[in-house]
């Protein structure tokens, strides 16, 4: 199992935006086999910083996530509405 | 609920004394009434990125976590053998 936390900082004006188009990208994603976890999180104390924390069986179902349709499509469009680019790392637990 | 993600960034030579101590904290906090889920993740391609996902019940419980006797023993430990201060989000599942 890996665990992805992927955090962005949104610019404050797309928020709502954001988390509308993220929740399509959550429902396709969750509907992938190797998908165990797919949620996103909004910082407590500041509204624009929202983190995706995903689970995934294994190296290959990330691989076939970060090709599929939902994507390759939805990512780049979250993207321009981002400050910075996302911090992304991929974790095992201990 | 609350979830914490809490990433730090631990010198290469302490990383087996990291998580050894880490695991004491990890022993004891799950103990407490208010947590869900406390675990220790390392980064695949780093692993000196060592970060603790936690849940918990509500801000009381965090309050309560913070002034326990494994948490202020065993923290200011962790901090000695990090690179820099530790990433701490406070996050709600949206």
């Amino acid at each position: 199992m890996i665990t992805i936390v992927a955090k962005t900082v949104v610019i404050e004006s797309e928020i709502e935006t954001f988390i509308n188009l993220a929740n399509e990208l959550i429902t396709e994603s969750k509907k992938e086999a190797g998908c165990r976890e797919y949620n996103l999180y909004q910082d407590t104390e500041n509204k624009n910083v929202l983190t995706f924390i995903e689970k995934w069986e294994d190296e290959e179902a990330i691989k076939l996530h970060n090709e599929s349709a939902h994507f390759t499509s939805i990512v780049p469009k979250l993207g321009e509405m981002q400050v910075k680019d996302t911090e992304v790392n991929l974790y095992k637990q201990l």
